[in-house]
């Protein structure tokens, strides 16, 4: 089986998109504020939106299953206040529950979190608890940075976000650390914010000690950890400088890689380095790179291309990467795959 | 010969920071203030401060050139004001000066500017110009986050730092594109920030024309270009989708990158995946990572080790990264070598 681990739903029919731009102009004018219930989409709007786009994908390069979540750039935590982000995700959430009902063989969800600047992550209980119990989710997607690319919240390390870590570790739930869109000038949200992000919260782990408080959370790097493969080096002897442990001990039972990464020699590298253990396989699709690659003449996201052809993968190291890992790491996936004889 | 393009002052005498010190306290209690002309370090104190530390490693490794500026976490460009940016870096840039005086044949100067957060580029223009006119300097590094980690200068392709470059295609002076500390702490100083801002710096030139108006103009992007190289399918898929040349004609007549990438795979990697005739030697040596790789023995800043060592180099490659690629981009450093015949 092969199991991708971070799909977004990019292609929710736009009566969704209308929601969203109706809630923003209630922040400024009450009036047109609408209500939840106001956004209507029907099975079949969502049945088309998925299986012509992801399941024509998934069909077409062999995935047969995709851990799905909130469209990533769309979380849009800054915007408005707590009650705006919680509205929002769990009309997000809810459509992605949908999907894995519509798809229980192909989809299985994430949840976005109700995160908002300056608001204690704890608020975001709630919803993340509905998503579990009510909605089978098997992960969550956590932004570091809900400001949107001002990045005024404290590093992951901080205990503010411990009653996050405390129901991912009580929920068997593991954490993708990821952003969603930038509002500073500065940073391109997917060719610069994402990235930035994924070395970031590496490095945040990497100065801290919070695997210690919480031996058994674990956190997906997503984009194959930004420039953390390339730079294993560096990141080694940093951790060295400042007496900490060596990497694998120190944060590999703990921080996972996906294969998010575009073209074969990044992934070359990235089964270099990182050990076959910590490394899931992934392509963000469809997402923020959807074009050919000349080069090649295939979609720059159909990673399971560069997976098979790197010759640094066993075919035992496949399947940990295409499906053992993630049964491993998510343990509700593993235990919602076996529930179906899967 | 081997140019090593990316070396700071980072071994100073402690009488520099002491001054700093002085000079940070006074911001708050102008009675404490120093004069520039307080800071007193002997030629032999500048002497032994090198002879021991950059030359020697130098020697060992046998490494002919650095080009020599300011110790980049120092410049804290954040800090104070635009007069106290002014007489800090005067003083850096001065001081590097004596070390390329005292050195000719090893150490050639590039110089920091006096940026400060929310003052116009243009203010700098008179310290580089000294710089060039007076010093000799062959390079200037660039602040792209004046502000230190919380990014509140519009982009690089913003003209207001067009001043800055009119200046350096005048002078025929490239850039290296580099931060300094980072206040923010989401982002540590040299595992996070500094790459981050390679990779932001790149997606900034990427999304915009900036080459279009100056043709000539040139930027080294430090520390391997951040996650540039790792993610090249990323970027050429961003660019295809944003209807942007291809990377190689959109940017890498006007980009380069350093080798400051601190392990065998990321050297092959970079070398596999940016063009020959892109890639400069560096170390950044005395920086950031110190210590010995106890998987080869060796120092992590041993860069030379790894592009001796990579396959993907002819003899004729190898020249281009160690010297050729440099007198080419640094015009005024060539120019310098051949007024003494090297």
């Amino acid at each position: 089986m092969i199991i991708d681990i971070h799909g977004h739903y990019t292609t929710a029919p736009k009566a969704l998109e209308d929601w969203r731009a109706r809630q923003i102009a209630g922040l400024t004018d009450p009036s047109q504020a609408p209500k939840a219930s106001d956004l209507s989409i029907s099975d079949d709007a969502l049945i088309e939106s998925i299986e012509t786009n992801q399941l024509a994908k998934m069909r077409e390069r062999g995935l047969d299953l995709t851990v799905f979540s909130p469209r990533a750039s769309f979380m849009a935590h800054h915007i408005g206040d707590f009650q705006t982000s919680a509205t929002w995700a769990a009309i997000c959430n809810e459509l992605c529950h949908r999907v894995a009902r519509l798809f229980p063989d192909h989809f299985i969800g994430a949840a976005m979190l109700p995160q908002s600047p300056g608001v204690d992550p704890k608020t975001c209980l709630p919803e993340l608890e509905k998503c579990v119990t009510e909605y089978g989710v098997v992960a969550i997607n956590l932004n570091p940075d809900p400001s949107g690319g001002h990045w005024t919240s404290p590093p992951l390390s901080d205990r503010s976000w411990y009653p996050i870590y405390e129901a991912m570790v009580a929920y068997d739930l593991p954490a993708m650390i990821h952003v969603s869109t930038s509002c500073n000038a500065c940073f391109h949200t997917t060719g610069a914010h994402y990235l930035n992000a994924d070395t970031t919260a590496f490095m945040q782990c990497l100065t801290s000690d919070l695997f210690k408080d919480f031996p058994t959370l674990k956190f997906i790097i997503p984009h194959g950890g930004g420039a953390v493969p390339y730079h294993w080096g560096r990141f080694r002897g940093l951790a060295q400088e400042l007496k900490k442990p060596q990497l694998r001990e120190h944060l590999l039972h703990n921080i996972f890689f996906d294969t998010c990464v575009y073209h074969q020699p990044g992934i070359d590298l990235l089964t270099t380095v990182i050990p076959v253990d910590n490394i899931l396989f992934a392509s963000e699709m469809i997402g923020a790179v959807r074009g050919i690659d000349p080069e090649t003449g295939h979609a720059y996201d159909d990673t399971r291309r560069y997976i098979d052809a790197t010759l640094n993968l066993s075919d035992e190291d496949r399947f940990k990467v295409y499906e053992g890992n993630a049964r491993r790491v998510y343990p509700r996936l593993d235990r919602a795959l076996k529930a179906k004889g899967r």
